[in-house]
């Protein structure tokens, strides 16, 4: 989780004019990297980026371009963009804010969409959340990143590469199928999530051990996390899809209905992982109360047969001058054969109360 | 659950193009099986296809034709009818995503709705889920069923076979049968989930082992996967009610209205039985409390009767050179009547206290 | 909770056509009872109906008809009238399951209203939970009950036959007044579950034993059934205010809102009883707790004063040859003095600790 | 809470015609209390009424009315007003219905609303709710109110005696002061409520006793019973600023408004004090068992540390004709030093667990 | 919280007549700060007021002029604002209720907006909660806060007297401006409280004493007082958007639905910090049982190892005359070696069932 950061970055601005942009604060030193793939039907070009400036000359042209910017502290090229394609500052603060809520908004010549891309992390049970942004416009396509760690768009770059069938439609397109990859990403998270509840499912029933809970406190916050990701993006689909902006072509939308019913199929997996988690809490607790019964059952048993026998033994260590079974030459073997019997007796008593 | 299967399916699907279709990694050697029924009020005629080709001729003729199509892992074959019936791509995807939540879709020529078909499983207190697909044209109705395990349409052919008043009606009709039918075995599902219940509730009760928590928790798993399948369902129907679809006849709404009340009302046992079980961890729960009251009981009870005597025991084990009541002639009487009184006064306290 | 039989009932219909009328299982035996009550402003006529083609006759006359059928189990009845009164067969359907939510159909030539009659049974703390349906026709009102054991219309008869001004009204006012002598019921069963509540929280707090949770549970349930039958009919009487059917006037309308508001009480209170039975349920789980610091307080009190009381006593009973104490002649007496100051003490470190 | 009165007095009139009065069973030999206050903006007038039949004059007077009727339990005064001002039965019926929840009804010539008035009980931590019914009518307002213990309208009749800023105005205005003054007292309830809940908070961290229990429970009740009132009061007044009667002038609404977001403050008042009364609950809970550790630790401490030094004692008074140890001079000695450094050594290891 | 104050303010004004002005109790000593800033995009002026009417030249002038005044306990200041200003009563009382729901009111001539100012407090884990409500007119806006501790507004004054930016808006964007950086403020209070949650969360895992209730039952509280501040301010700002008053220009909409979609953020947030609160009471409740079974288990070890053992010694401590082993030679050491064997065999026990 880097939520402390950019809250952070967030609450150093209080009083700053609206739209004033702010970087933040760490990895400041590392170059913004950009990247650029311009197609159409018939050709396809990919380019690194060095300045900013270079990508101006593709926005005046018919053919979509996708510029990819990944970094967001260096506020002179966000801003840069934003004047060149005139984006509002306050779309331009949302931009940097890491900590900006998954929100669409149609501003005519361009639409604006934001949403979390959530991987699995490079360690088991981690969990990296990323905040993109995307300016979609007639014939481009600006994706904000948040840091330098690569992205789940490998496979559409691909695609574009090889298959010519993405390169017959246009920006809406390259939206849709970007978004599909961030929620199909969300399905493997998922996936590894379900498995990490089946083993831990498994652990808690056969040693419920406090070290147990740790696990499961992450998986909870993860949840928390992806719930507070995934809830507003149905919101975001719903809204794209009804905004009937020119900029989204009728052919579009059900592919828009299709990512929004696996974006509701994640909610329902969401709600189904917080109910099992909660049902192997109580299965942990439920444990924790067992154990004990049965740790109090041993000191019960062992307690209910020692004492009398230690009293008994007591009885006849006593130093009365006269006292009967002292002197008879078998007297020790009775009482051992009467002690004998009580364990016997016990046991029987335990037995019978199931404890044993 | 056979969950596990699918969601892989899905996760090495990312980055193909929407519509891309795959076929679940298992059985992938046994064939699909494809059965077609052709009727209509005068005529009945039933066959087993070999070729997907063999269908065809079926769907332009005016009777109704239900062909069904068991197992979808030949990729083939749903292709085929795809192209052969003009299925959008996006929903022949649906089709073989095992894990699709219930949906209606209303594709002018045709209505493509999608539901799980619950049955109980072979052993007891298992439940299988299956996903199922429906294709409702104006002459012709498709389903795909997920797998070769057998359906719960037996009846429905049956009646097809016999009875001539289902033949008398177009594809609506039929398709609102067999939804009917699998909401039918929902019933059968909670009768069978309301029956353990019963019996577990009277197995807390007597013994509240932990080893009464696992079925206890398969239950309300089973609730959970119940309830995700039933819930978007209503939606389903109410939106299949609403769609004003010609391919929906006025006479058959009522149907469509009344297996909707049936929905809400295995939802409303659902709601029913999840305050059931919560319940039952309640008594749980609060029965290992109380058998810990009762082991601590034994322990005080026993611990508080025998620690005084043994106190006393080892006092007249002293070995002081004067100490009275030693040498007394009655002495070892004395003490013994004395630890007499002191237990049956401490019986009698812990009768005034309820404890025994 | 009859619930079994029905669920059974329902069951076994799996594939039937739609419609198919089959009667509950048990007490096929038994007549069923049919009785005809025929009024308007001047005259009344009271009859025991053997045929029910006895009652055709009354289906054409102007003055209000109620018939009364007590058993749904005589299939060939509930068909005959439904074939007399043009009533759909899935609303026979309806009229025969006795697991129907209470729920209204505008039928243009009839309104359809179906209710949960609830009554204290014979025994205390029972609840007897009876399906009703009602057809009510433009001067003919049908009720089908669900079995022979009365019904609370009593007073209704009695109005009928002495006071005229039922009599004046017509097969909606009759309805109406039906309905609101079947809410009113609905208070009689809130008022004993009330008495029976604080008869177990005064219990509880007095006894927390675990036999108290029996009824507590039973309680529990019957508060979920009455929450089922009572939830559904706010929307039952809404729907029947809002439908604009002219079978009912519009003076009858001001009752309807009446009932309506008796329902949102009772809908009330059952949310109060809940509270106050998860509260109970609080209480007696802390209950259980502080029983058990009772209880660890006195086996802690009673080891903490007698271990080291004992411990003395082996000092002064081990065998070495030269040990002090031993063999002043006062001795023993200093040493049962020592412990007397120990028990002192104890005692006044618990006084501090408030254990006693 | 006077509930138990009124179910009866309902449960009483199942199967009577609607609109049967039937008077509060208790009380019935006190008289009913009646006053009469007139006013204009000129002129004032105040008189206590002996029979209801003197007030039949003020009906047609254009000054403003308002009658006061404090006792149900006369069903004669009641009906004979209900008649005089044609006041519907079922209306007669909810103004002795002492359970009504909050309503408002516009009945064109009248408006009906009915509230709860709510106050400090004369005792500590009681609360009285009384039912209250208002008649407002064009220039006349009949107050009905349950009992004789007084109200909360002291402040209104001072101002209307005294001051001429409310004489000025109508009767809504009139009612708006009343509801007012009625919402103002549930400020009140809920300031002593919070005092109550500030004490028990600091009660239960310092004597987490199951004394403690009762008052929090009562408190719960009572926030129950509030919330009862309170949450439709604010539909009554959204309903009422709705009406667009002829009875509610324009100038009174942003009155009406105000009462309503006062409303809104109780009700969220109530939310918050019902988090902290169930936060209350955890807390108590969680001392309990850890109250139930600290006595554990006692236990253990002083079981680990006599245990094995009276096992020492034990070895030495054993009676083997060969022991070591035990014939040295200094043995004895020797021993009770071994003792000393298992207890230093056992207080070590309690330090070193932070159990001392 | 200064909640107690103005809840007693209100009681004692009950039965007053509405818009009757009355000073909270305290402070009353202390002067009304008032502080003026006229500007318009040329011209800047500043000055400290002393006595209420040098404000009002500025009313007229089309410059826009904030008045922020300091203390609402001299009532003579509000009403005279009040009546030169044309305010209704009503809105007099409810800027000077200090408990007062945030909320809007558009009338006409001016909006009045109402919203609470959260900072975080001089000492650690506090929170300062004051209410500040808002007249926006054409030209003029004043600002009433409850006391004389400062602001949150200080960039913005800084903004005005150095940036032209903000200089060249009207009242609105001067509005919203102050309305940001309060919701900018909740930001960092809520910055505050995540790091006090993880600080927590670590104690309680290390050392889960009943000391960390405390600060987490204060964590709660502030996140319901957090949560009643901000979730009616999404309503407020939502009503103001949709309000259409000619007092917001188009241009000023964007920044407010910017600063909604912060408040959304801020509850998003409060949601996250309540789960992960519960869920650290969770982990404390279950750290509890954890230690009790820790603790058991050193008992019961202690119990089960000398138990035994010393039943040995009292065997042979009793005084037979005939008693085997007793005479050998190397009888005690028989018996030494015997409990040794005891004792490996009960650790190794304990092993098997992973207790030590």
């Amino acid at each position: 989780m880097r939520s402390g950061r950019s809250r952070h970055a967030l609450a150093r601005k209080i009083g700053m004019p609206p739209g004033t942009l702010c970087s933040p604060p760490e990895k400041k030193d590392l170059p913004v990297r950009i990247s650029l793939i311009d197609y159409d039907a018939t050709q396809y070009q990919e380019k690194e980026i060095h300045a900013i400036e270079e990508c101006f000359p593709f926005r005046d042209k018919s053919s979509v371009t996708w510029i990819n910017i990944d970094g967001l502290w260096d506020t002179k090229v966000v801003s840069t963009i934003g004047s060149e394609f005139s984006i509002h500052p306050l779309i331009l603060e949302d931009i940097q804010n890491t900590q900006q809520r998954p929100k669409f908004e149609d501003l005519d010549s361009f639409l604006y969409i934001n949403l979390k891309m959530i991987r699995n992390g490079p360690r088991h049970g981690e969990m990296t959340i990323e905040n993109i942004s995307l300016i979609t416009g007639s014939n481009f396509l600006i994706t904000f990143q948040e840091g330098p760690d690569g992205d789940v768009f490998g496979p559409v770059r691909e695609r574009i590469r090889k298959d010519g069938r993405i390169r017959k439609f246009g920006t809406d397109y390259l939206t849709y199928t970007l978004i599909d990859v961030i929620v199909d990403n969300y399905f493997l998270v998922m996936e590894e999530i379900g498995e990490r509840i089946e083993a831990l499912e498994g652990e808690i029933v056969l040693h419920p051990t406090p070290q147990v809970l740790s696990p499961v406190n992450r998986l909870r916050k993860q949840m928390v996390y992806l719930r507070k990701a995934v809830w507003p993006l149905r919101e975001v689909l719903a809204a794209m899809e009804r905004a009937e902006s020119p900029l989204v072509q009728q052919q579009t939308l059900i592919y828009l209905r299709d990512v929004y019913d696996h974006t509701v199929q994640v909610m329902d997996t969401i709600e189904t992982y917080r109910d099992m988690v909660s049902a192997m809490m109580d299965i942990y607790l439920s444990s924790l109360s067992n154990r004990m019964n049965e740790i109090m059952k041993v000191l019960t048993v062992i307690a209910t047969i020692f004492m009398p026998l230690t009293f008994l033994t007591g009885i006849y260590g006593m130093n009365f001058v006269y006292m009967p079974v002292l002197e008879w030459q078998y007297g020790f073997y009775v009482i051992i054969t009467a002690m004998v019997c009580i364990v016997i007796g016990m046991i029987g008593y335990f037995r019978l109360k199931r404890w044993l």
